[in-house]
């Protein structure tokens, strides 16, 4: 059966760039990523193999041994070779007769199944923010002052690096708050976080370059990383964040959120952070510092931003409104090392040309007239107060079921549950009616994979919170 | 001094994947895109430069036959290989040594120099509407009115797709106005049609995959697909648009503008059009429509969209309301087969999300109340009295140097100038403060290159024309 899935597989790659020896490979780690090999399922000899697919067996070895050092296959001598790694299929596969229309990394996107951002906010679907505090009609206000003073010229081309008094109201804001160290002509506005990380990876890494990835992770980053073909590392996270170890294979980029982990709200010690800017000045390696919610802490101050104690210009920062203001305002910010800043603003001329100049220029505005800034106050209160009633209702009603992580901050808990249970545990929370994101989704391979949910609650009040707790503590363990 | 260029290319292409010989290929093409090889200079003997790059001589002949039929290069036996086709520089190629740094794609990113959209309008600047007669007072009420309606329902995370009435709405308009057999499913709602030809060329093409593109065509399509490594072929447009003939090689994909091609406004001859399906159906090919003005057609009524008599589904049709509405408005639409909606809709979430929902809601009212339609016949009329002005112009003032390329719609006018003196005129109306977009950027290669001027003429008023081409009459020929 594993002949009849690799042989159709081979002759598809047989069409790409690359040796033989690649091709095999990437025949198997497609068919390992899409699920057709499943963990444990035995592969045939390097000879019955080379046999099928008419080539050397020389080729078949050398091809098994890569995928042994990448960690997707395990050789025991007199024994065989099996899959060692089971990838996490994502859930909205389409047919494969469609596929095959599609370019090899048209295929590569689709079989990552999108990165899904909550459309409604419901218990406890994570990543909203509580729109209802927003302050919509001082926003409307600001958008008719605009459009009164500048009218005509904010429906016109814009800068594709981005409006030039938004990039300043970032630059003085990111200083001020999170010791990031730029100018305005450093600052790039993008649409989304999102954005970012792909033009970074587009610009940046090759196919087949090696990416440190936080594990568990950024299901969105990963995304972005696998469509252009990376070979993603994971790397696993504890108490103290990321953290690499001696076997691991040089880096060329590396992807952290050392304000808080995402998803567990660990954040990156001093001695890690130092060790990964070491790590990437001896290897000419990029770091991605996503700084996706350090507006969010409740605990004392966040640490700086890794950008401001980088000497080496290797650190990328990613930020965004879509939590701190809305998610549809599409705005978000990069900002890079000097150098880069044309090669960024090139690209983007040829990917969507630039950002909606009104809502640039409501936002610089509101950022400059101190509403950002009192906004953020006010909400990172309301968050703090929901976080706390969450941990209260838990503690109350959860405690068979589910352990808090201990975290500074952020917009999302995440729990931990009795070790094989969670697809269980998440199936009795759907029947009760509540969403409760299962962590598995932001890991990529089985090996450290750790049981729990990642709980919203940023976008509900305290009843709201009550309701669905309340709900789940009918839930029973086996 | 080729052996000293060459060599160092051929080393960092060493480390991209692909065989030697193709290797050797891209090393060459990149010498000659870059301008470091100029037409007819001689390359080394197939001998010698096998010697210099330590690898055989078959290779390096199979690859100098590989490029002789690709055009770049003119094998003479007796006499040598040379270089025979000249690649239009791009304006703003950044220092070899910055560049190192970026991936392979991202190399190809920053030397296509990027699209420019015009930042003010200006005389003779090509792209602009005409942003003074657009209805901003009505927009502002209709902002207040979704805003009021739907409030903080707009400033979620919205559908990567798009927005549900809005697609609606696009799908009405293009099967009533264009002919366009689509209903709201089919259509993605996108930033620009910048962002659909780049989705479209990520999906659906693989790097050396052939490109059939329109000579001269539109330099952001060319730059989309260089993106992804795309092999281009250039096939001429004469007074019936796209001019395919037998010995091109069969396309992956087709690029065309057969509404009014861009940027010389000939339309595609319906003999043609059927041609193009069926070299699409018999290939397997898809066929990108890029209908970018079709709604600024002043002579009859235009043809109906190619798209509407497509019975294979290969047709992806773009439009974009930056002309119709306003450039900043950043939404344009693509019409695709049923079977792939799913893989862009995926594709839309790694990229960046989705659009503005405030901007789409407000837009989908706009047409709804019947605005559009009203605004897109006054602008018509506007633009098409503000051709005919501009034809008597050059008429009465600058017959001597320019001659109008006859077409029936279009923001923008192609003139003619006297063979070999496109250069100079252009620096001689740059002295007298007028921007006349030389029409040699529109140009892949030099081979069928013919001296014009694309001249915008949307966004000046008649007196704003007289002024400048008052200025242009003063040009002196040699």
């Amino acid at each position: 059966m594993t002949r009849q899935i690799l042989i159709p597989l081979f002759q598809q790659a047989k069409n790409t760039a690359g040796t033989r020896r690649e091709q095999v490979c990437s025949s198997l780690r497609n068919a390992i990523h899409s699920g057709a090999l499943p963990i444990g399922q035995r592969l045939p000899s390097s000879r019955v193999l080379a046999a099928d697919l008419n080539i050397s067996r020389v080729t078949v070895e050398s091809a098994y041994s890569q995928l042994e050092a990448e960690g997707y296959l395990q050789r025991k001598v007199g024994v065989g070779t099996y899959v060692s790694i089971q990838i996490i299929k994502p859930p909205k596969t389409p047919r494969p007769s469609r596929l095959l229309q599609l370019s090899q990394r048209g295929n590569q996107i689709v079989q990552t199944g999108g990165c899904q951002d909550p459309l409604q906010p419901q218990a406890f679907a994570a990543g909203s923010p509580e729109l209802r505090a927003f302050p919509l009609k001082l926003w409307k206000q600001i958008t008719n002052q605009q459009l009164r003073i500048r009218g005509e010229q904010l429906l016109r081309y814009g800068d594709p690096q981005g409006y030039r008094p938004l990039r300043e109201a970032i630059a003085g804001y990111l200083g001020q708050t999170r010791g990031v160290n730029c100018d305005a002509q450093q600052v790039i506005i993008l649409t989304s976080s999102q954005q970012a990380l792909q033009l970074i990876a587009t610009l940046l890494l090759d196919h087949g370059d090696d990416v440190w990835m936080e594990e568990p992770g950024y299901v969105g980053a990963r995304n972005a990383f696998i469509s252009i073909g990376a070979n993603l590392i994971p790397v696993s996270v504890d108490q103290d964040g990321l953290q690499p170890n001696n076997t691991l294979p040089a880096p060329r980029l590396i992807y952290v959120t050392p304000g808080h982990h995402y998803p567990t709200g660990v954040a990156l010690s001093l001695e890690r952070r130092l060790m990964l800017l070491e790590t990437a000045r001896k290897n000419h390696a990029w770091i991605i510092e996503d700084d996706y919610d350090s507006e969010f802490h409740y605990t004392g101050q966040p640490m700086p931003a890794l950008q401001g104690v980088d000497n080496h210009g290797s650190v990328l920062y990613v930020g965004t409104f879509s939590k701190t203001l809305f998610p549809s305002l599409r705005l978000a910010y990069l900002v890079v090392p000097p150098t880069l800043v044309n090669a960024f603003t090139t690209a983007r001329t040829l990917y969507d040309g630039h950002s909606n100049q009104l809502m640039q220029a409501v936002t610089a505005e509101f950022i400059q007239q101190g509403h950002f800034a009192a906004h953020i106050r006010y909400m990172r209160q309301l968050y703090h107060s929901r976080r706390d009633w969450l941990l209260t209702q838990i503690e109350q009603h959860l405690k068979h079921v589910a352990t808090p992580q201990a975290a500074s901050g952020g917009l999302q808990l995440t729990v931990w549950l009795p070790t094989g249970q969670e697809s269980a545990l998440t199936r009795q929370a759907q029947q009760l009616g509540v969403i409760t994101p299962p962590l598995s989704r932001q890991y990529q391979t089985t090996a450290a994979q750790r049981d729990g949910w990642l709980l919203g609650f940023s976008a509900l009040t305290p009843g709201e919170i009550s309701l669905a707790v309340e709900r789940l503590s009918r839930i029973k363990l086996p």
